[in-house]
């Protein structure tokens, strides 16, 4: 493996010359705003899993009636996590495995001091996050082509929460 | 320490089976929208810290009169983090291990050319994000029952800022 | 090089002494909420890449017309990432390097039995995010002194899109 070279990167800390154009989508006005919130209920398997929720979400989306806003979507819990990116499974294991190595489980954590074993899950969350916000455009999630969201779970096999607040214009 | 296995994880890159149900909290439209905004001042004894901040916004909340919305919250920093985990003290020291061992101090880094010794500082407050958003539903945070709301400093013992800004419906 | 030790941290799990003050910076109600949502199309000339875009966004802000709100940026893929920090040329180098120290070009990633050879960058975009909401007070960036918005490109040479999202009132 050869690392990348400091010559592999774009490096501009002052301004963006890659910019093409920008490019206005819409600009409205409106006195009404809405404000529709559901929570999904999840159960996983396995102690860890990554799993697309894309879906579910896009039927909460539907039952908003939003059409221009903002969805945002957080769990309930501290060893979870929401992340987007590919729904590739061989991208899925990369990020397992490599999860695993950046937070380690089985180490011998303060935490677990108290009783628990899932120290790795609470790392794990942190990076992952347990948040995001994604934009509704014209009564569709603003992604691109790849864009997923997926749920990860790193303490599974009970009962969790994901809340989903979605705020915006009819 | 046995590093996680492939068959331990619950990998679906198109579903999400565990998933149980959706629930409707509320739908609520409303001709008038509220923003309330506040700076929290922090300034740490030590150069590096971890430290719940869910009473400080528990307080702006409670001053803002938002019942339904969305709270964001972000540091004014590039060496400071804001996160979401439990509040366990053996988790903190957890924490802190990890984010030196990931970004560690004292390291040769080229942003220390310039004079400036907390490049670390920088490369934690990327890991743990400066800022969130976190739901407001029936006059309260949108939270499960162990997610606290955390400050993390690395580069402290000067005064801070957080911008809180609640925006939502009475 | 020493690693901090536990001395090094202040660790406070439930309260947060270092707190100052609150300051109240505004508290507004209207009816008109204004959403206004542009593209940037970005492609840079390598492969991989940091560049401000600051100055790209305080043009959609101006645009928009929006004094109070929130303005939510994010990325249309699955290998780049926005993130807030300094403008410092060696920090850049410093976060290029460690990126590819964490997440590796190169490694034999299942990923890449579908062809692609970029696993690398899906998971330095998990670690850098894909989006970020910045507030946005009296008209202007609700921003520190040196924090600044950054775009992340890991798998650039071909046009790529951020969609800016600004909601708020005038």
């Amino acid at each position: 493996m050869t690392p990348l070279q400091l010559s592999d990167w774009e490096l501009h800390p002052h301004s963006c010359p890659g910019l093409l154009r920008h490019e206005t989508v819409s600009h409205l006005e409106a006195g009404e705003t809405l404000h529709h919130t559901e929570y999904l209920h999840i159960r996983t398997s396995k102690q860890y899993g990554l799993m697309n929720i894309q879906s579910p979400l896009e039927g909460v989306l539907s039952r908003s009636d939003v059409q221009d806003g903002l969805c945002f979507i957080s769990t309930h819990h501290i060893t979870t996590g929401i992340y987007v990116n590919d729904a590739e499974s061989g991208l899925l294991e990369d990020l397992s495995k490599w999860l695993d190595q950046i937070a380690p489980y089985g180490l011998d954590y303060r935490h677990h001091q108290t009783g628990e074993d899932n120290c790795d899950a609470h790392i794990k969350s942190l990076i992952t996050n347990h948040e995001i916000t994604v934009p509704i455009t014209q009564g569709r999630f603003d992604f691109g082509t790849w864009q997923q969201v997926f749920y990860a779970e790193f303490d599974g096999r009970r009962e969790k929460r994901i809340v989903v607040k979605i705020i915006g214009l009819k």
